[in-house]
């Protein structure tokens, strides 16, 4: 894949949604080799929309990019058997097991009697061991109350899965750094990570959870300001929106050149006594800076308060729908080597990002596309569990494993359905 | 600290704001030793917003929790001379630097002729090279025109900084996997990863982008609903609000027996021919969906309405304000053991989260508080660096380096000031 950070590690996948596949996505663009366990037929999240008009989830592709599909009938016990030895397979890379589905049969408990050194890495939804997604673990939060000028009486949820996001990476990080620990002292590790963590651990870090319990007070509702400086979105003249920030004391001064506020930030500071170059002043003269700021972006084209905001090194950006920013933003583009294009079955050509992350000084090895349910079973079963061709034989004929014939979504195989269909 | 997967890990960390910080507070409380490079008296985000009526920042206070700190004039040649030998000091686990903050005098080739196998990770703003922050990659990616019943022509933001929480685990990240490489083979790592490529690429893994390019379509803004499936807010008999969310078949099973709204879904199915067992038709048919459920949430206070989507196993959550969290979320009390209370200098006794990942069968750390500046000066000088006291003196004597007495937000420091001004 594009790193060889992980090379050598090999991550058994049980997931469904976003959070755990994310984390598989993120080991396997680093460089490990991450094996989704895929019922046959597709798991609960295998069509979720966006959909293409042949049924293939545009949603599940772009999460399990790069990553190797074993299809296999988890309801009877030789496919679980089959699991079980996947994951427990000899080998100093192997025995990493990254799930979101607590089922007994893949206990950490169970698999660490046949691999006494298993790295197991389970995504839970709450701590208390609720159900819980990202929305039901946000809307407690206390953001809807803040966000987009929203209140606790009438909330306003971000649409961004953000904290699926963030405990995806997490869950990556645990398993790279359990593996380090383990390549030195050959200990094992059962690890466990709930998405409500995640989300009430970051109002502590980012020191909201100290100012409710220590100053006794809520963060303000300010619509689209940033918090503690000024920052928001200002419109051009040709109905453009951009977003412009000042915290730090640069930004701000590049702001002010930009804009050529000079004579009223001055006029502004003498009038209210204020220093404008601090910060928390900033914020607290919000409104009036916005006031002095408006029109000139209302007198400007979007063009031309780009050009003016880049001459004074302004910190600032454009709003765009997706549309537009994979249209117009080249930071999707050729010359950004995270973004390559790739071909997905069931989907076709399309741009697609890579690990984000960036090594200089070494290839970047090219992106794969999400599999097909099954693409790699009998590579899977002969290469690494070391059956020969005969048991795998036996094991598709059974049904306890599959090929990405047996994909539902596969064109292939949707071709050959309808071939069924016309001939019946 | 709470865990020990990176112990014997020393990163340098030379950061402000969020993304850096907050990748560094991962790797500490993962048991890294992660060593802040402070200026005396605090760099650009040390007085950040909000802060005590003392001025310590709980912004600052809450994303460097656990770190060591080095305060240091790196104006000077040799200060910069100091921190060049702290980043590149020999031993196994060291060589790590962590950094938002694109200096010269830091640049990797620089220090790997000091430290081949130097591993380094710089978190840059925007993939082209200029300057960006949280909110001004946000309004690029489309989610404002979506969030919060918003479009393009006025679009919402999100209030939490969710591409710095990614782009900070995803730093975590690279740099254990880094560290793992180079504990096997030797080679170190030139990391760099833009907050740009972490808010694009999550578009991608998402399926929106292909979504855009393939089949021209913009995700619609539809407020607090969930895409793809059911799940909204709905108001209590007593005016609280709760999230539910039936995204898989089990989680819409359990609101219908739940809301006992069996009659109803078997009517709007036989009336609009659809099958709300699939979570595409549920999403097409979510208004009428919520039709039926709001007068079961409007018949109920929030304790009767929690009881019996328990009852039932339904996916659901409260909306609540930070405060309320703190007051009545067990998810924040004693019981869970992410959650610890600390005391902070200059802050005082608060909760306060550590890592978010639990690790079974092993004792957890406790956690540790921010640090003043230059609390960790002489440690790191005399143990790290190997300097005797008489060369440490001298450091501080001509300003060099600086410890916590120095610190302007200190609690000693201010007593101490204030004592002088009292006495001039």
């Amino acid at each position: 894949m594009n790193l060889d950070l992980l090379s050598g590690l090999r991550v058994v996948e049980s997931s469904a949604f976003i959070a755990a596949p994310l984390a598989g996505l993120t080991l396997a663009q680093a460089g490990a080799d991450v094996i989704r366990i895929d019922l046959i037929g597709g798991g609960i999240d295998y069509a979720r929309m966006p959909v293409m008009p042949g049924g293939r989830s545009l949603y599940w592709t772009g999460l399990n990019k790069g990553k190797r599909s074993l299809a296999v009938d988890i309801r009877s016990g030789e496919g679980r058997e089959l699991v079980q030895a996947l994951v427990t397979a000899p080998g100093a890379g192997a025995g990493v097991l990254l799930t979101n589905i607590g089922v007994p049969w893949l206990a950490h408990q169970l698999l660490a009697q046949q691999r006494v050194d298993l790295i197991s890495c389970t995504i839970e939804g709450s701590s208390d061991g609720s159900n819980a997604v990202d929305y039901t673990v946000n809307c407690a939060t206390g953001f809807p109350a803040i966000t987009g000028g929203g209140s606790a009486e009438r909330p306003v949820n971000h649409v961004l899965p953000a904290w699926d996001l963030a405990c995806a990476q997490q869950a990556a990080f645990a398993i790279a750094a359990a593996a380090m620990r383990r390549q030195s002292s050959g200990v094992g590790a059962e690890l466990r990570i709930a998405l409500s963590d995640v989300a009430f651990s970051t109002l502590s870090h980012l020191g909201m959870l100290t100012e409710a319990e220590l100053l006794q007070q809520e963060r303000p509702s300010i619509g689209n300001d940033l918090y503690g400086a000024f920052g928001r979105d200002f419109a051009t003249a040709d109905g453009r929106r951009i977003f412009v920030a000042a915290i730090s004391i640069g930004q701000w001064r590049s702001l002010v050149r930009a804009c050529g506020l000079q004579a009223g930030v001055h006029a502004l500071e003498q009038q209210r006594g204020v220093d404008l170059s601090r910060e928390e002043q900033r914020y607290a003269a919000r409104d009036a800076i916005a006031q002095l700021v408006e029109p000139w972006f209302a007198a400007r084209s979007f063009e031309q308060a780009q050009r003016e905001l880049d001459q004074h090194g302004a910190c600032w950006g454009p709003y765009r729908t997706v549309r537009e920013a994979l249209a117009q933003d080249p930071r999707l583009g050729a010359a950004n080597p995270v973004f390559e294009t790739i071909h997905t079955a069931g989907v076709g050509e399309h741009r697609a990002a890579g690990s984000v992350v960036r090594e200089r000084g070494r290839p970047r090895g090219p992106m794969r596309a999400a599999p097909l349910l099954g693409e790699h079973t009998d590579q899977i079963l002969l290469e690494v569990l070391g059956l020969d061709s005969a048991a795998v034989g036996r094991l598709h004929d059974r049904g306890i494993v599959a090929g990405p014939d047996s994909d539902p979504l596969a064109p292939a195989a949707r071709t050959a359905a309808r071939a069924t269909a016309a001939a019946s």
